[in-house]
Protein backbone atom coordinates (compact mmCIF):
# COMPACT_ATOMS: atom_id res chain seq x y z
CA UNK A 1 0.00 0.00 0.00
CA UNK A 2 1.54 3.43 -1.03
CA UNK A 3 0.71 6.18 1.79
CA UNK A 4 0.49 9.65 0.40
CA UNK A 5 0.72 13.14 2.24
CA UNK A 6 -1.74 15.61 0.72
CA UNK A 7 0.26 18.53 -0.58
CA UNK A 8 -0.67 21.08 1.61
CA UNK A 9 -1.40 19.79 5.38
CA UNK A 10 -0.67 20.30 9.45
CA UNK A 11 0.88 23.80 11.05
CA UNK A 12 -0.15 27.23 9.89
CA UNK A 13 1.68 30.36 10.57
CA UNK A 14 -0.12 31.16 13.92
CA UNK A 15 0.53 28.26 15.38
CA UNK A 16 3.99 27.72 14.47
CA UNK A 17 4.34 31.33 15.98
CA UNK A 18 2.34 30.22 18.93
CA UNK A 19 4.41 27.10 19.73
CA UNK A 20 7.79 29.56 19.54
CA UNK A 21 6.21 31.49 21.62
CA UNK A 22 5.63 29.30 24.24
CA UNK A 23 9.27 27.57 23.72
CA UNK A 24 11.09 30.49 24.06
CA UNK A 25 9.11 32.39 27.11
CA UNK A 26 8.69 28.93 28.85
CA UNK A 27 7.12 28.47 32.68
CA UNK A 28 4.24 30.43 31.30
CA UNK A 29 0.36 29.59 31.55
CA UNK A 30 -2.04 29.94 29.24
CA UNK A 31 -6.02 30.40 30.13
CA UNK A 32 -7.20 27.68 27.60
CA UNK A 33 -5.45 25.38 26.00
CA UNK A 34 -2.59 27.05 23.42
CA UNK A 35 -3.64 25.19 20.53
CA UNK A 36 -5.99 22.49 19.71
CA UNK A 37 -3.76 19.70 19.86
CA UNK A 38 -4.13 17.72 23.74
CA UNK A 39 -0.30 15.57 22.29
CA UNK A 40 1.62 19.12 21.66
CA UNK A 41 0.13 20.58 24.80
CA UNK A 42 1.56 17.63 26.87
CA UNK A 43 5.15 17.99 25.23
CA UNK A 44 4.96 21.62 25.87
CA UNK A 45 4.02 20.89 29.46
CA UNK A 46 6.55 18.10 29.35
CA UNK A 47 9.53 19.91 27.54
CA UNK A 48 9.08 23.23 28.32
CA UNK A 49 6.71 24.01 32.01
CA UNK A 50 4.29 25.60 29.46
CA UNK A 51 0.63 24.75 31.88
CA UNK A 52 -3.09 24.98 30.56
CA UNK A 53 -6.02 26.54 33.10
CA UNK A 54 -9.27 26.29 32.11
CA UNK A 55 -10.72 29.65 33.34
CA UNK A 56 -9.59 33.28 34.58
CA UNK A 57 -10.18 31.86 38.32
CA UNK A 58 -7.56 29.72 38.23
CA UNK A 59 -4.65 32.67 37.86
CA UNK A 60 -3.58 32.51 41.00
CA UNK A 61 -0.32 33.48 41.75
CA UNK A 62 0.51 33.01 38.12
CA UNK A 63 3.77 35.34 37.06
CA UNK A 64 3.41 34.57 32.48
CA UNK A 65 0.33 34.13 30.77
CA UNK A 66 0.10 33.18 26.95
CA UNK A 67 -2.91 34.49 25.27
CA UNK A 68 -3.39 31.40 22.77
CA UNK A 69 -4.23 31.20 19.53
CA UNK A 70 -8.19 31.64 19.42
CA UNK A 71 -7.39 34.52 21.41
CA UNK A 72 -9.72 35.58 24.28
CA UNK A 73 -12.55 38.20 25.06
CA UNK A 74 -12.06 41.79 25.14
CA UNK A 75 -12.68 42.25 28.87
CA UNK A 76 -10.62 39.45 30.17
CA UNK A 77 -7.34 41.01 27.96
CA UNK A 78 -7.77 43.79 29.40
CA UNK A 79 -8.14 42.90 33.16
CA UNK A 80 -5.00 40.39 32.74
CA UNK A 81 -3.09 43.71 30.90
CA UNK A 82 -4.14 45.77 34.15
CA UNK A 83 -2.78 43.09 36.55
CA UNK A 84 0.67 42.15 37.30
CA UNK A 85 1.08 39.50 35.25
CA UNK A 86 3.88 39.34 32.59
CA UNK A 87 1.21 38.87 29.53
CA UNK A 88 2.78 38.03 25.66
CA UNK A 89 -0.20 37.60 23.14
CA UNK A 90 0.13 34.74 20.93
CA UNK A 91 -3.26 35.29 19.33
CA UNK A 92 -2.92 34.26 15.55
CA UNK A 93 -3.20 37.75 13.51
CA UNK A 94 -5.74 36.61 11.25
CA UNK A 95 -8.13 36.51 14.38
CA UNK A 96 -7.17 39.74 15.51
CA UNK A 97 -7.95 41.04 12.61
CA UNK A 98 -11.85 39.75 12.88
CA UNK A 99 -11.62 41.49 16.11
CA UNK A 100 -10.57 44.48 14.88
CA UNK A 101 -13.00 44.66 12.26
CA UNK A 102 -15.78 43.83 14.43
CA UNK A 103 -15.07 46.67 17.00
CA UNK A 104 -14.93 49.24 13.98
CA UNK A 105 -17.83 47.93 11.96
CA UNK A 106 -19.87 47.81 15.14
CA UNK A 107 -18.89 51.25 15.78
CA UNK A 108 -19.73 52.38 12.55
CA UNK A 109 -23.32 51.21 13.08
CA UNK A 110 -23.13 48.06 11.16
CA UNK A 111 -24.97 45.29 12.20
CA UNK A 112 -22.22 42.64 12.64
CA UNK A 113 -22.71 38.99 11.39
CA UNK A 114 -20.31 36.36 12.71
CA UNK A 115 -20.37 33.36 10.42
CA UNK A 116 -18.87 30.70 12.84
CA UNK A 117 -19.54 27.87 16.12
CA UNK A 118 -20.95 30.51 18.97
CA UNK A 119 -19.20 28.26 21.82
CA UNK A 120 -15.91 27.97 20.06
CA UNK A 121 -13.35 30.24 21.71
CA UNK A 122 -12.12 32.30 18.52
CA UNK A 123 -15.38 33.32 17.84
CA UNK A 124 -16.51 33.51 21.59
CA UNK A 125 -13.42 36.44 21.41
CA UNK A 126 -14.03 38.00 18.21
CA UNK A 127 -18.15 38.80 18.95
CA UNK A 128 -16.97 40.26 22.41
CA UNK A 129 -15.11 42.95 20.09
CA UNK A 130 -18.69 43.92 18.86
CA UNK A 131 -19.57 47.17 20.49
CA UNK A 132 -23.59 46.31 19.85
CA UNK A 133 -25.26 42.95 19.82
CA UNK A 134 -23.64 40.64 17.26
CA UNK A 135 -25.63 38.05 15.06
CA UNK A 136 -23.75 34.76 15.22
CA UNK A 137 -24.73 31.57 12.69
CA UNK A 138 -23.29 28.50 12.52
CA UNK A 139 -25.02 28.03 8.85
CA UNK A 140 -27.05 29.73 6.36
CA UNK A 141 -30.56 28.28 7.73
CA UNK A 142 -30.00 29.62 11.59
CA UNK A 143 -29.72 33.15 9.74
CA UNK A 144 -33.67 32.94 8.29
CA UNK A 145 -34.47 33.38 12.06
CA UNK A 146 -32.88 36.75 12.30
CA UNK A 147 -33.88 40.12 12.43
CA UNK A 148 -31.47 41.66 9.86
CA UNK A 149 -30.54 45.79 9.92
CA UNK A 150 -30.05 47.31 6.35
CA UNK A 151 -26.55 47.50 6.75
CA UNK A 152 -24.31 44.93 7.51
CA UNK A 153 -20.88 43.86 7.84
CA UNK A 154 -19.73 39.58 7.85
CA UNK A 155 -16.85 38.41 9.02
CA UNK A 156 -16.19 34.81 9.28
CA UNK A 157 -14.22 32.34 11.85
CA UNK A 158 -11.06 31.36 10.45
CA UNK A 159 -11.43 27.89 9.55
CA UNK A 160 -15.04 27.94 7.95
CA UNK A 161 -15.36 26.94 4.27
CA UNK A 162 -15.49 29.40 1.96
CA UNK A 163 -18.51 27.97 0.27
CA UNK A 164 -20.56 28.13 3.27
CA UNK A 165 -19.68 31.78 3.74
CA UNK A 166 -20.52 32.09 0.91
CA UNK A 167 -23.84 31.46 1.27
CA UNK A 168 -24.12 33.47 3.68
CA UNK A 169 -23.31 36.56 1.65
CA UNK A 170 -25.75 35.29 -1.01
CA UNK A 171 -28.70 35.30 1.94
CA UNK A 172 -27.68 38.82 2.75
CA UNK A 173 -27.17 40.21 -0.63
CA UNK A 174 -31.16 40.66 -1.39
CA UNK A 175 -32.08 41.87 1.66
CA UNK A 176 -29.39 44.51 3.01
CA UNK A 177 -28.66 47.59 1.43
CA UNK A 178 -25.15 47.44 2.05
CA UNK A 179 -23.00 43.91 2.93
CA UNK A 180 -19.37 44.51 4.13
CA UNK A 181 -18.05 41.39 3.68
CA UNK A 182 -14.69 40.42 5.15
CA UNK A 183 -13.11 37.29 4.06
CA UNK A 184 -11.15 36.67 7.15
CA UNK A 185 -11.19 32.56 6.89
CA UNK A 186 -7.73 31.99 6.46
CA UNK A 187 -5.28 30.92 3.69
CA UNK A 188 -3.63 27.73 4.99
CA UNK A 189 -6.84 26.38 5.65
CA UNK A 190 -8.05 26.95 2.05
CA UNK A 191 -4.96 25.66 0.96
CA UNK A 192 -5.29 22.29 3.68
CA UNK A 193 -8.72 21.83 2.25
CA UNK A 194 -8.19 21.96 -1.44
CA UNK A 195 -4.96 19.52 -0.79
CA UNK A 196 -7.11 17.31 0.81
CA UNK A 197 -10.13 17.49 -1.63
CA UNK A 198 -7.71 16.26 -4.38
CA UNK A 199 -6.46 13.21 -2.26
CA UNK A 200 -9.33 11.89 -1.21
CA UNK A 201 -10.82 11.54 -4.58
CA UNK A 202 -7.93 9.34 -5.11
CA UNK A 203 -7.51 7.58 -2.09
CA UNK A 204 -8.97 4.19 -0.87
CA UNK A 205 -8.02 4.99 2.98
CA UNK A 206 -7.62 8.31 4.36
CA UNK A 207 -6.30 9.57 7.62
CA UNK A 208 -6.86 12.52 8.73
CA UNK A 209 -4.86 13.83 12.16
CA UNK A 210 -5.80 16.61 14.53
CA UNK A 211 -7.28 16.98 17.82
CA UNK A 212 -11.16 15.88 18.15
CA UNK A 213 -11.79 19.91 19.13
CA UNK A 214 -9.61 21.25 16.20
CA UNK A 215 -12.53 23.05 13.75
CA UNK A 216 -10.15 22.99 10.85
CA UNK A 217 -9.23 19.07 11.37
CA UNK A 218 -13.16 18.67 11.49
CA UNK A 219 -13.99 20.24 8.17
CA UNK A 220 -11.20 18.36 6.41
CA UNK A 221 -12.36 15.49 7.89
CA UNK A 222 -15.80 16.37 6.34
CA UNK A 223 -14.17 17.11 3.05
CA UNK A 224 -11.86 13.73 2.72
CA UNK A 225 -15.31 11.61 3.60
CA UNK A 226 -17.36 13.16 0.41
CA UNK A 227 -14.71 11.82 -1.71
CA UNK A 228 -13.42 8.70 0.26
CA UNK A 229 -16.19 6.51 2.37
CA UNK A 230 -13.14 5.07 4.53
CA UNK A 231 -12.15 8.37 6.00
CA UNK A 232 -11.09 8.64 9.68
CA UNK A 233 -10.36 11.25 12.34
CA UNK A 234 -7.66 10.58 14.75
CA UNK A 235 -5.51 12.34 17.29
CA UNK A 236 -2.98 9.88 17.44
CA UNK A 237 -1.07 6.58 16.32
CA UNK A 238 -2.77 4.69 18.92
CA UNK A 239 -6.29 4.63 17.57
CA UNK A 240 -4.83 3.41 14.31
CA UNK A 241 -7.36 0.02 13.30
CA UNK A 242 -5.47 -2.87 10.62
CA UNK A 243 -9.01 -3.26 9.51
CA UNK A 244 -8.81 -0.11 8.14
CA UNK A 245 -6.32 -0.93 5.37
CA UNK A 246 -7.12 -4.46 4.41
CA UNK A 247 -6.95 -4.06 0.67
CA UNK A 248 -6.20 -0.95 0.46
CA UNK A 249 -3.75 0.36 -2.18
CA UNK A 250 -3.69 4.66 -1.58
CA UNK A 251 -3.72 5.48 1.90
CA UNK A 252 -4.13 9.55 1.91
CA UNK A 253 -2.36 11.98 4.91
CA UNK A 254 -3.91 14.87 5.99
CA UNK A 255 -3.42 16.79 9.18
CA UNK A 256 -5.09 20.11 10.89
CA UNK A 257 -3.11 23.34 11.27
CA UNK A 258 -2.67 22.23 15.14
CA UNK A 259 -1.13 18.98 14.40
CA UNK A 260 2.52 18.45 14.95
CA UNK A 261 5.01 16.92 12.44
CA UNK A 262 6.29 14.47 15.19
CA UNK A 263 2.50 13.28 15.87
CA UNK A 264 2.35 12.79 11.68
CA UNK A 265 5.25 10.88 11.74
CA UNK A 266 4.19 8.56 14.43
CA UNK A 267 1.07 7.71 12.79
CA UNK A 268 2.72 7.26 9.22
CA UNK A 269 5.36 4.67 11.25
CA UNK A 270 2.66 2.98 13.11
CA UNK A 271 0.86 2.51 9.35
CA UNK A 272 3.81 0.95 7.69
CA UNK A 273 4.16 -1.06 10.76
CA UNK A 274 0.32 -2.61 11.02
CA UNK A 275 0.23 -2.97 7.34
CA UNK A 276 3.35 -5.06 6.92
CA UNK B 1 -58.94 31.51 -23.57
CA UNK B 2 -58.13 33.42 -19.86
CA UNK B 3 -55.74 36.74 -20.07
CA UNK B 4 -54.30 37.04 -16.72
CA UNK B 5 -52.36 40.01 -15.83
CA UNK B 6 -48.94 39.42 -13.88
CA UNK B 7 -49.28 40.45 -10.07
CA UNK B 8 -46.62 43.03 -10.07
CA UNK B 9 -46.02 44.87 -14.04
CA UNK B 10 -45.34 47.95 -16.10
CA UNK B 11 -44.47 51.25 -14.35
CA UNK B 12 -41.93 51.94 -11.56
CA UNK B 13 -41.80 54.95 -9.59
CA UNK B 14 -38.52 56.25 -10.92
CA UNK B 15 -40.72 56.04 -14.27
CA UNK B 16 -43.67 57.69 -13.18
CA UNK B 17 -41.74 60.46 -11.54
CA UNK B 18 -39.86 61.20 -14.54
CA UNK B 19 -43.36 61.54 -16.60
CA UNK B 20 -45.21 63.43 -14.43
CA UNK B 21 -41.99 65.93 -14.68
CA UNK B 22 -41.62 65.82 -18.52
CA UNK B 23 -45.93 66.70 -18.71
CA UNK B 24 -45.56 69.67 -15.92
CA UNK B 25 -42.68 71.09 -17.87
CA UNK B 26 -43.79 70.87 -21.22
CA UNK B 27 -41.43 72.19 -24.34
CA UNK B 28 -38.64 70.30 -22.66
CA UNK B 29 -35.95 68.35 -24.46
CA UNK B 30 -34.22 64.94 -23.12
CA UNK B 31 -30.99 63.93 -24.42
CA UNK B 32 -31.88 60.66 -25.22
CA UNK B 33 -35.14 59.25 -24.70
CA UNK B 34 -36.58 60.05 -21.49
CA UNK B 35 -37.20 56.22 -20.66
CA UNK B 36 -36.71 53.07 -22.84
CA UNK B 37 -40.50 53.14 -24.80
CA UNK B 38 -40.75 54.37 -27.92
CA UNK B 39 -44.82 55.11 -27.91
CA UNK B 40 -44.56 56.49 -24.74
CA UNK B 41 -42.02 59.31 -25.97
CA UNK B 42 -43.88 59.56 -29.05
CA UNK B 43 -46.96 60.22 -26.75
CA UNK B 44 -45.19 63.03 -24.47
CA UNK B 45 -43.62 64.46 -27.82
CA UNK B 46 -47.37 64.64 -29.20
CA UNK B 47 -49.48 66.35 -25.90
CA UNK B 48 -46.57 67.08 -24.29
CA UNK B 49 -43.94 68.65 -26.64
CA UNK B 50 -41.25 66.89 -25.09
CA UNK B 51 -38.37 66.66 -27.80
CA UNK B 52 -35.90 64.21 -27.85
CA UNK B 53 -32.11 64.49 -29.24
CA UNK B 54 -29.15 61.94 -29.49
CA UNK B 55 -26.24 63.91 -28.38
CA UNK B 56 -24.84 67.06 -26.28
CA UNK B 57 -23.78 68.84 -29.92
CA UNK B 58 -28.04 69.02 -30.97
CA UNK B 59 -28.73 71.29 -27.82
CA UNK B 60 -28.24 74.27 -29.87
CA UNK B 61 -31.32 76.79 -28.78
CA UNK B 62 -32.63 74.79 -26.44
CA UNK B 63 -33.98 76.05 -23.32
CA UNK B 64 -35.26 73.75 -21.19
CA UNK B 65 -33.81 70.67 -20.68
CA UNK B 66 -34.58 67.39 -18.74
CA UNK B 67 -32.18 64.41 -17.70
CA UNK B 68 -33.36 60.93 -18.64
CA UNK B 69 -34.04 58.19 -15.80
CA UNK B 70 -30.93 56.64 -16.32
CA UNK B 71 -29.15 59.86 -15.77
CA UNK B 72 -25.89 61.02 -17.83
CA UNK B 73 -22.36 61.13 -17.15
CA UNK B 74 -21.18 63.62 -14.83
CA UNK B 75 -19.10 65.70 -16.74
CA UNK B 76 -22.49 66.74 -18.80
CA UNK B 77 -24.49 67.07 -15.66
CA UNK B 78 -21.91 69.48 -14.53
CA UNK B 79 -21.35 71.18 -18.08
CA UNK B 80 -25.60 71.47 -18.49
CA UNK B 81 -25.94 73.20 -14.85
CA UNK B 82 -23.24 75.49 -15.75
CA UNK B 83 -25.21 76.34 -18.94
CA UNK B 84 -27.99 79.01 -19.41
CA UNK B 85 -30.30 75.94 -19.95
CA UNK B 86 -33.28 75.40 -17.61
CA UNK B 87 -32.34 71.84 -16.12
CA UNK B 88 -34.59 69.58 -14.64
CA UNK B 89 -32.89 66.18 -13.20
CA UNK B 90 -35.05 63.04 -13.36
CA UNK B 91 -32.50 60.64 -12.73
CA UNK B 92 -34.21 58.04 -10.95
CA UNK B 93 -33.19 57.78 -7.40
CA UNK B 94 -32.45 54.07 -7.28
CA UNK B 95 -29.53 55.48 -10.35
CA UNK B 96 -28.80 58.11 -8.34
CA UNK B 97 -27.56 56.17 -5.22
CA UNK B 98 -25.06 53.99 -7.40
CA UNK B 99 -23.46 57.04 -8.80
CA UNK B 100 -22.70 58.69 -5.30
CA UNK B 101 -21.81 54.90 -3.96
CA UNK B 102 -19.60 54.78 -6.85
CA UNK B 103 -17.76 58.42 -6.40
CA UNK B 104 -17.42 57.94 -2.86
CA UNK B 105 -15.80 54.61 -2.74
CA UNK B 106 -13.41 55.35 -5.34
CA UNK B 107 -11.96 58.49 -3.54
CA UNK B 108 -11.89 55.74 -0.20
CA UNK B 109 -9.33 53.92 -2.57
CA UNK B 110 -12.29 50.85 -3.11
CA UNK B 111 -11.70 49.03 -6.87
CA UNK B 112 -14.90 49.53 -8.36
CA UNK B 113 -16.67 46.82 -9.99
CA UNK B 114 -20.34 47.36 -11.61
CA UNK B 115 -22.04 44.56 -12.74
CA UNK B 116 -23.91 45.56 -15.06
CA UNK B 117 -24.32 46.35 -19.43
CA UNK B 118 -21.85 48.69 -20.39
CA UNK B 119 -23.27 49.79 -23.72
CA UNK B 120 -26.41 50.38 -21.07
CA UNK B 121 -26.72 54.79 -20.49
CA UNK B 122 -27.23 54.09 -16.86
CA UNK B 123 -24.17 52.31 -16.74
CA UNK B 124 -22.33 55.23 -18.44
CA UNK B 125 -23.47 57.89 -16.23
CA UNK B 126 -22.52 55.45 -13.04
CA UNK B 127 -18.95 54.64 -13.94
CA UNK B 128 -18.41 58.25 -14.82
CA UNK B 129 -18.80 59.03 -11.04
CA UNK B 130 -15.89 57.01 -10.54
CA UNK B 131 -12.44 58.74 -10.02
CA UNK B 132 -10.29 55.53 -10.45
CA UNK B 133 -10.71 53.12 -13.54
CA UNK B 134 -14.05 51.09 -12.61
CA UNK B 135 -14.48 47.69 -13.64
CA UNK B 136 -17.49 47.15 -15.64
CA UNK B 137 -18.72 43.55 -16.16
CA UNK B 138 -21.94 41.97 -17.68
CA UNK B 139 -21.20 38.49 -16.24
CA UNK B 140 -18.97 36.84 -13.40
CA UNK B 141 -17.25 35.48 -16.78
CA UNK B 142 -15.99 38.73 -17.97
CA UNK B 143 -14.63 39.17 -14.30
CA UNK B 144 -12.50 36.55 -14.46
CA UNK B 145 -10.02 38.19 -17.21
CA UNK B 146 -9.83 41.06 -14.64
CA UNK B 147 -7.13 41.89 -12.27
CA UNK B 148 -8.90 42.49 -9.25
CA UNK B 149 -7.39 44.34 -6.16
CA UNK B 150 -7.84 43.33 -2.18
CA UNK B 151 -10.77 46.20 -1.50
CA UNK B 152 -13.64 45.68 -3.65
CA UNK B 153 -17.13 47.90 -4.01
CA UNK B 154 -19.29 46.92 -6.04
CA UNK B 155 -22.86 47.54 -7.60
CA UNK B 156 -25.41 46.38 -10.08
CA UNK B 157 -27.20 47.84 -12.75
CA UNK B 158 -30.80 48.67 -11.01
CA UNK B 159 -32.54 46.05 -13.46
CA UNK B 160 -30.25 43.03 -13.20
CA UNK B 161 -31.35 39.57 -12.10
CA UNK B 162 -30.45 39.40 -8.28
CA UNK B 163 -29.31 35.38 -9.12
CA UNK B 164 -26.22 36.78 -11.20
CA UNK B 165 -25.01 39.46 -8.96
CA UNK B 166 -24.55 36.97 -6.45
CA UNK B 167 -22.25 35.19 -8.58
CA UNK B 168 -20.33 38.16 -9.02
CA UNK B 169 -20.29 38.44 -5.29
CA UNK B 170 -19.43 34.69 -5.11
CA UNK B 171 -16.39 34.92 -7.41
CA UNK B 172 -14.87 38.06 -5.38
CA UNK B 173 -15.34 36.75 -1.93
CA UNK B 174 -12.37 34.15 -2.24
CA UNK B 175 -9.93 36.14 -3.42
CA UNK B 176 -10.87 39.82 -1.58
CA UNK B 177 -9.99 41.31 1.60
CA UNK B 178 -12.82 43.02 1.63
CA UNK B 179 -15.94 43.39 -1.04
CA UNK B 180 -18.53 46.07 -0.23
CA UNK B 181 -21.39 44.89 -1.90
CA UNK B 182 -24.57 47.79 -2.12
CA UNK B 183 -27.99 45.98 -3.54
CA UNK B 184 -28.69 48.70 -6.14
CA UNK B 185 -30.69 46.50 -7.74
CA UNK B 186 -34.06 47.87 -7.91
CA UNK B 187 -37.22 46.38 -5.92
CA UNK B 188 -39.47 47.23 -8.45
CA UNK B 189 -37.59 45.32 -10.93
CA UNK B 190 -37.23 42.03 -8.29
CA UNK B 191 -41.10 42.29 -8.01
CA UNK B 192 -42.28 42.15 -11.72
CA UNK B 193 -39.45 39.31 -11.90
CA UNK B 194 -40.89 37.43 -9.18
CA UNK B 195 -44.60 38.17 -10.74
CA UNK B 196 -43.81 36.94 -14.55
CA UNK B 197 -41.68 33.88 -12.97
CA UNK B 198 -44.86 32.31 -11.17
CA UNK B 199 -47.44 33.39 -13.84
CA UNK B 200 -44.82 31.87 -16.96
CA UNK B 201 -45.04 28.93 -14.92
CA UNK B 202 -49.39 28.50 -15.25
CA UNK B 203 -49.57 30.22 -18.52
CA UNK B 204 -49.51 28.33 -22.25
CA UNK B 205 -48.61 31.62 -23.59
CA UNK B 206 -46.76 34.62 -22.36
CA UNK B 207 -47.02 38.05 -23.81
CA UNK B 208 -44.29 40.38 -22.05
CA UNK B 209 -44.87 43.95 -23.30
CA UNK B 210 -41.64 46.95 -23.67
CA UNK B 211 -39.25 48.23 -25.45
CA UNK B 212 -36.54 46.64 -27.61
CA UNK B 213 -34.28 48.49 -26.19
CA UNK B 214 -35.13 47.99 -22.25
CA UNK B 215 -33.21 45.96 -20.01
CA UNK B 216 -35.61 45.04 -17.73
CA UNK B 217 -38.21 44.03 -19.61
CA UNK B 218 -35.46 41.80 -21.60
CA UNK B 219 -35.02 40.62 -18.16
CA UNK B 220 -38.91 39.87 -17.74
CA UNK B 221 -39.01 38.05 -21.34
CA UNK B 222 -35.70 35.70 -19.88
CA UNK B 223 -37.25 34.68 -17.48
CA UNK B 224 -40.87 34.09 -19.15
CA UNK B 225 -39.25 31.90 -21.35
CA UNK B 226 -37.38 29.45 -19.41
CA UNK B 227 -40.96 28.46 -17.71
CA UNK B 228 -43.02 28.89 -21.41
CA UNK B 229 -41.67 28.62 -24.45
CA UNK B 230 -44.13 29.97 -25.89
CA UNK B 231 -43.13 33.45 -24.77
CA UNK B 232 -42.91 36.48 -26.96
CA UNK B 233 -41.68 40.13 -26.74
CA UNK B 234 -43.56 43.06 -28.17
CA UNK B 235 -43.57 46.63 -28.10
CA UNK B 236 -47.02 47.27 -29.05
CA UNK B 237 -50.43 45.31 -30.02
CA UNK B 238 -49.53 45.62 -33.80
CA UNK B 239 -46.51 42.77 -33.23
CA UNK B 240 -49.55 40.25 -31.84
CA UNK B 241 -49.78 37.38 -34.07
CA UNK B 242 -53.22 35.30 -34.25
CA UNK B 243 -50.97 31.74 -34.27
CA UNK B 244 -49.37 32.25 -31.14
CA UNK B 245 -52.54 32.00 -29.50
CA UNK B 246 -54.46 28.87 -31.19
CA UNK B 247 -55.36 25.84 -28.63
CA UNK B 248 -54.11 28.13 -25.27
CA UNK B 249 -56.07 28.35 -22.49
CA UNK B 250 -53.99 30.60 -20.34
CA UNK B 251 -52.32 33.91 -21.89
CA UNK B 252 -50.03 35.73 -19.34
CA UNK B 253 -49.03 39.51 -19.70
CA UNK B 254 -46.51 41.07 -18.30
CA UNK B 255 -44.79 44.92 -19.33
CA UNK B 256 -41.30 46.69 -18.31
CA UNK B 257 -40.97 49.36 -15.43
CA UNK B 258 -41.31 51.54 -18.44
CA UNK B 259 -44.50 50.27 -20.31
CA UNK B 260 -47.17 52.58 -19.60
CA UNK B 261 -50.86 50.88 -19.39
CA UNK B 262 -52.48 52.56 -22.05
CA UNK B 263 -50.44 50.11 -24.44
CA UNK B 264 -50.73 47.40 -21.96
CA UNK B 265 -54.56 47.77 -22.47
CA UNK B 266 -53.87 47.92 -26.05
CA UNK B 267 -52.62 44.72 -26.65
CA UNK B 268 -54.99 42.86 -24.17
CA UNK B 269 -57.90 44.28 -26.29
CA UNK B 270 -56.33 43.40 -29.64
CA UNK B 271 -55.42 39.74 -28.17
CA UNK B 272 -59.19 39.73 -27.17
CA UNK B 273 -60.42 40.85 -30.60
CA UNK B 274 -58.26 38.33 -32.26
CA UNK B 275 -58.92 35.40 -30.58
CA UNK B 276 -63.02 35.69 -30.81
Amino acid sequence: MEIRKAKSYGFCFGVKRAIKIAEELKNATTIGPLIHNNEEINRLKRDFNVNTINSFEELGSVKKAIIRTHGIEKQNLEKLKQSDIELVDATCPYVTSPQKIVESMSNDGYQIVIFGDEKHPEVKGVRSYSTTTPIVVGSVEELKYKKIKRKVAVVAQTTKKVSEFQKVIDYLTPISREVRVFNTICNATFENQDAVRELSSEADVMIIIGGKNSSNTKELYNISKTNCLSSYHIENEKELDKKWFLNKNLCGISAGASTPDWIINSVISKIKEICV
